[in-house]
């Protein structure tokens, strides 16, 4: 193999395909990058056997000549000591050539990295997807499902399934749910199903993969094609393959968790409500439970109150937008409310409560694609 | 105690005075900020018993009123929670009160924090300096002085003293050493003694206690007055007080340690020789023992290289300015020279070599305040 490259490019496919990698794997070949060069260009492949993602140079866009390449062949270099090289050469062109047994040269300028490759035969070959179940999200639209609903999954592995978030279709809507079982976040969308229709329900996408992806994707208006198989999903965009495994198990049901009548309902500016819960809980930070308590006063007013015995109080007085309904003690999990109006964009929020022991659901007022479900906290 | 105060002004005292707190001490008054309020304004302390900081807030400043005492008085509050209540109040003005058994409230705005607080008797008080020993310089120069020099001190406890940085006065020369027994740094400036004339040489800083300050001080032309005493430095800026203890012991002799002569000198563009040497350790951070080995070539070329068995090897091709003198091979660890280059300010610099077993010395090519000493390093 013999080539040479624009840096820019290749650093920049070099990044998003190590974004798959983990140093602890323990299959030596997946420390490595696999490098690809043929007449069309070239293609960098990184795994860490749950993820795997695919990035491909062309060797000519429009009128540029990005790579070109002397002899056909691969390599697999490691990703530790790769990523950091190509990003510090001094030069806009990167010679790489493969010599005997592996051994793999990169020159730029005056700098020449002699590294140790490994056998580009021993590394895993990339799930071989049906293109059958398809649909495609505009990537800014996708970005933002997942933004919303990821921050929910469950980080414990005593529930492996809450760990990825479920993503179904039905009547050409896409539902994405997660949840740790304390709280649950929702966000759904209108889909262009490719040709025919689609339904699926019990997709559970591991949160590892939908954050990694979504630092990869670069906010815009371009399509990605999203193919779902019985234990792959596979997210196609320009030059950029990425694979996650699916999660074994059956997601639990959520819909009817979800309460349809209120007995107190708020509308609160999303900003200041936040602003005071986070000014509550700079105390109980000390003892880790994030505890907070809100009582209705009267005239609309909410009283956010936090207590650390050995620290002190925090009293907050905030004043509701809209109010309806029957008085309320309730405590619940701040840090959880915080996590929630963060990803919410609105500048408003309704807040349904059920009574002090039950779930109460908190979405924008602006729109009807999420919604925000949080336990109560026993505070006696 | 009770009085109200501009948010951002004790923000900015509270994040001052908080960078000397340390929540490890074993002593439990110095977790707390003291607050002392009279007539003139309000004053905030903070120690860890090595360093103590103590930032005044002036009642009035020109037209306006920064603070408004109704009562004077003391309280000492935990200072983990205090620093980031009083960024995240909500109103431009907060309202501090003691109540009965140091209870402590905090108002702004909507937001009212209850704090236990600490009995401000038994704050140790701050160490009673006389001004004999004393001189004066710009803030500028005192944080180039400081950053030049504190990144070279030992961070390990073989030899304590080699964690601080030496200060000596001369011939109203003010010259800053630091060494940790492998690499060397040293910075001399003029000073302007405040009277009469000041020498002293023995004077030890703890590097902890200058990187404190260096964090405290903003870039400025404004004089800071320095006093030193037999076991204190006391540093005088516009309200603040930076105190710090002295290192006990005998720093060791370090000017005869500068070679007087050179086989071989070779003067470099410090930017690229920088990058050459970050390059050459990517692959040595697996080893961590950071060794570069230079070698000097035909027509003023230097040959740097690294070689990581398991890895693969770096070789960098580097065109010297000037060169005169001796052929070498000489190695050295690279990430000491790094950090000698990074506070270098200089475009150009030059090296003096005396042989492949002897220390070496690096300038800046366009000033003569700061040399830096390396030792070479055995590679058989």
């Amino acid at each position: 193999m013999k080539f040479s490259i624009q840096r820019d490019q290749f650093v920049h496919s070099v990044q998003h395909v190590t974004k798959a990698i983990s140093p602890r794997t323990t299959i030596p070949i997946l420390t490595g990058v696999k490098i690809e060069a043929n007449d069309e260009g070239v293609t960098l492949t990184g795994s860490d056997s749950d993820i795997s993602i695919e990035s491909f140079i062309p060797a000519v866009v429009g009128d540029e000549q990005h790579v070109e390449v002397e002899e056909a062949g691969s390599i697999v270099l490691q990703a530790k000591f790769f990523a950091e090289i190509v990003k510090k050469l001094p030069n806009d062109t990167i010679e790489i050539a493969v010599n005997d047994q592996f051994s793999t040269t990169l020159k730029s300028g005056s700098s020449v990295f002699n590294l140790n490759g490994l056998d580009p035969e021993e590394y895993p070959r990339l799930p071989q997807i049906e293109e059958e179940n398809t649909f495609k999200l505009r990537t800014d639209l996708l970005k933002n499902m997942i933004r919303q609903t990821v921050f929910a999954v469950s980080t414990v592995e005593t529930r492996p399934i809450l760990t990825g978030v479920n993503w179904a279709i039905e009547d050409s809507k896409l539902m994405c749910t997660a949840t740790d079982s304390h709280r649950l976040a929702m966000r759904s969308a209108q889909i262009e199903a490719n040709g025919s229709d689609i339904s699926f329900s019990n997709v559970v996408i591991p949160g590892k993969s939908l954050n990694e992806l979504n630092k990869i994707l670069d906010e815009s208006e371009e399509w990605v094609d999203i193919i779902v198989t019985d234990n792959q999903i596979l997210f196609k965009a320009e030059n950029l393959l990425f694979f996650s495994r699916l999660l074994d198990g059956n997601y639990p049901a959520t819909k009817n968790m979800i309460p349809s009548h209120s007995k107190t309902s708020v509308t609160l500016d999303a900003k200041g409500f936040m602003q005071a819960i986070e000014r509550s809980l700079l105390l109980s930070r000390e003892g880790k439970n994030n505890v907070v308590n809100l009582k209705t006063l009267d005239q609309g007013h909410l009283e956010i109150t936090s207590v650390t015995p050995e620290v002190g109080k925090v009293t907050e007085d905030i004043h509701s937008i809209e109010f309806s309904g029957e008085e309320l003690r309730i405590s619940f999990n701040g840090k959880n409310i915080i996590d929630a109006l963060k990803v919410i964009d609105s500048s408003e929020i309704n807040i349904d409560f059920t009574g002090a022991m039950s779930p109460f659901v908190l979405k924008p007022t602006d729109h009807d694609n999420m919604l925000h479900l949080f336990s109560p906290v026993r505070t006696y």
